[in-house]
């Protein structure tokens, strides 16, 4: 049995996320009809993040199994070309020897982008938070100081969210301003990477709502530390939107699986 | 009277260009319809540029007249609050006595963009032509040498075209690489930039589906100049696509008028 391994591409506008529902246009729905197609044999298709609604990839990691020998580049092309516009393989490899996307991951690299100037932008509608008026970017950074490293999120988690254990791992979070699109556009945007080994529902949705209060000055960046603590979701921010959201990798480097190519 | 100069942005996608329209949504459209219902009397909005179906634009300029007193940033403000988010008001201002957004312009700067990585792009699907594999840009830069200057670009305009001369005027042609977005990212756009006193129907898309043919090597870059001479449609390349072009900016600078802030 052969077992493929998928690095996928996509914009999550009018998707519905990742994971196969009744209805709604998801990408895990998308990958099996298609895949059904070009080999003639249902397929279950696993994935590295079960992104929400809303949220864009473009280093989710997706894999299959099938007996067929069709050749990878074919898989790759076949794919794209069923696959609808707003959905791209940007790679299809043999996946090595008790590989699983999700399970086998060793990390993930989130980035969340917000706009900031006064007007919204329609060209940043679907990508980035608009969130008129600057943020202290200081203070922001300070704030995630403490959330640095192996902790209990429970205070950063979703309602729904079903993870037997709350203990997760952040190892890098970063508060750019992004360069300027081109020489002499004015600089808009606020992007946040968070880097760790895995992550709960809706944990860096509710990790930037609440760095973003910071941001604003209602809050204290002392108080995150003090959510960390608490445990209590009610103390957190708001979750903020999904359209701002990007898986940007998965790393398998644990594994000695090579990571995505072209980003880190 | 009052004469009011507003600055529009918009993501041209799911747009009927600027032009009002019996039938489908324009930006043109969408402004009359708001400022219809803001000052509670009809209005003919006038534009700088007629957009066509899918193009953007992050400087267009209009502008309308009212006898109503309501203050500038009430009318940015109250626009924004009733137009779709595909359109923003950027800046209101009162108008130069003479002003009129398209014959007063002294010059437009219009940019392309194209993806030329292998696999398409679904964050770019709406921002530029995907063109898979390389451009030799050498090769485009020297082939667009010969349109600089006040030519007869006959051969470049689209055939329903109606302007009485085809006499234009082009003052750069710039096609570069433009960083990634992101550090680490993989560079994969190509940006044709275009500046120039005024427009034909269609003449930077054609342009640059010219341009792109001899960054193929499927012409060599003398042809341009030929192309010119011949004033001969058929001699030209391909339209390039509506949604890879944006209008940059308008100039007033002739006329002593404040150029768009933030953008050259």
């Amino acid at each position: 049995m052969r077992h493929i391994r998928l690095v996928v591409e996509y914009d999550g506008t009018g998707l519905s996320g990742w994971q196969r529902q009744a209805n709604g246009a998801t990408v895990q729905g998308h990958l099996e009809a298609a895949l059904g197609r070009l080999l003639s044999h249902e397929v279950t298709v696993a994935g590295a993040s079960r992104t929400d609604a809303g949220v864009h990839a473009r280093g989710q990691v997706a894999s299959f199994r099938t007996e067929r020998s069709i050749p990878l580049h074919g898989i790759r092309r076949g794919l794209n070309s069923m696959l609808p516009d707003a959905i791209a393989i940007v790679e299809a490899t043999e996946a090595p020897d008790g590989f699983h996307p999700r399970f086998s991951a060793t990390g993930k690299h989130y980035r969340y982008l917000l706009h900031t100037r006064a007007e919204r932008a329609p060209r940043w509608r679907d990508r980035a938070w608009h969130h008129p008026g600057p943020l202290d970017r200081a203070a922001m950074c300070a704030a995630a100081a403490p959330l640095l490293g192996e902790h209990d999120f429970a205070a950063f988690r979703a309602a729904g969210c079903t993870a037997k254990t709350t203990i997760r791992r952040i190892d890098r979070i970063e508060v750019t301003e992004p360069p300027a699109e081109f020489p002499g556009d004015p600089p808009a945007l606020l992007a946040i990477d968070v880097r760790g080994n895995a992550f709960l529902r809706n944990m860096v949705r509710i990790l930037v709502g609440t760095l973003v209060e910071v941001g604003e000055g209602r809050r204290a960046a002392s108080q995150v530390a003090e959510i960390l603590t608490s445990k209590d979701r009610t103390r957190a921010g708001i979750t903020a939107p999904a359209h701002g959201l990007e898986l940007v990798s998965v790393r398998y480097d644990g594994r000695k699986i090579v990571a995505v190519p072209g980003v880190e």
